[in-house]
């Protein structure tokens, strides 16, 4: 096991409809050193890939996006709002994403500022499961002919779609552990084995 | 000047209604060497002080947070969460906060779990205009029995009134950058004078 499914035997806990809590350490309560971890594995498996821009999706993808920016040399990070702000200057990429979580659908948006076609762009989010931010972020980086460097997820839920799905693009996709199975009653998970 | 100011009046915008767009840099696309250099100085600011939780609020005060964060030792961030989340598990301390910008009323959580009677913390945030923000952070540490160990601003409005109000509580309170004045059409900023 690498040091994220070692975290998140120890310390996730598994509730009823395949939910991974990890609220403890990385998306309500953030265990720094565990996050500077996962910063640097990223840096790891996309040193070879030119990246000038770390794009994640607000809330919980700002503190991993934060953490992984800090490993590469004057890449800033942009994060997707989910709702359109009344203090969005002119005009945005957009798309619409549905929360599995929260189960509404958010407009995702990019200011045009900020992502153009010159950029190499890392996308870093916490989780992967249906893929439905993933895709939304795809889509606004496509929008500005930006190029895509990689995907860098920190948890997948293999028994979802949304690895498969965003597989299908053909990018580079980094998940640092990839649920197999959610054992709810016995508290157990399965990963899948990485190369 | 100090950095931020300097930053301020380089790269920030100013909109009518007394807005400072900080998009570039801060709240949408995030300059990672400035960011470092605000957790730097908020460590500075609060060296004296026993400090062993930082407290932000969800999306824009997370970077911050954790930049701050990297500066202090075995230190965990935790983000108060604006709406009542499906997997938030459990009991939960609750503010009611409106926000300046979306014009909105959200109820504002932080999981019972995550601060406690023992906890010092420092509460930190990107923006300090009317302050509900941070009265609601306020209340739920004191909701906790937590101690505030201090309050960390980026930016200041100082023609507001949050400043003179969490002023009041006592805590020791470091605004990097306090807007006295901005003048929109000339797109000049008067900066309070920091001792």
């Amino acid at each position: 096991m690498n040091f994220l499914e070692e975290k998140i035997v120890r310390d996730a806990t598994i509730k009823e409809g395949n939910i991974l809590k990890v609220d403890n350490f990385l998306n309500h309560q953030i265990d720094m050193n565990f996050l500077d971890e996962i910063g640097k594995e990223f840096k790891r498996r996309f040193a070879n890939k030119p990246i000038n821009k770390i794009v994640t999706i607000e809330s919980s993808g700002i503190a991993i996006a934060v953490a992984t920016a800090k490993y590469f040399s004057n890449v800033p990070v942009v994060f997707a709002k989910k709702q359109k702000s009344v203090n969005i200057n002119g005009e945005v990429y957009k798309a619409e994403v549905e929360s599995f979580t929260h189960k509404t659908i958010n407009t995702v948006i990019v200011s045009k500022q900020f992502i153009n076609e010159q950029d190499n762009v890392l996308i870093i989010d916490d989780f992967l499961a249906n893929g439905y931010a993933m895709k939304g972020l795809i889509e606004i980086i496509q929008q500005a002919n930006a190029t895509i460097s990689g995907i860098g997820i920190a948890i997948e839920k293999g028994f979802q779609p949304g690895g498969k799905l965003i597989r299908k693009y053909g990018y580079q996709v980094e998940s640092l552990a990839i649920l197999e199975e959610m054992d709810c009653e016995n508290n157990q998970i399965l990963f899948a084995k990485q190369s």
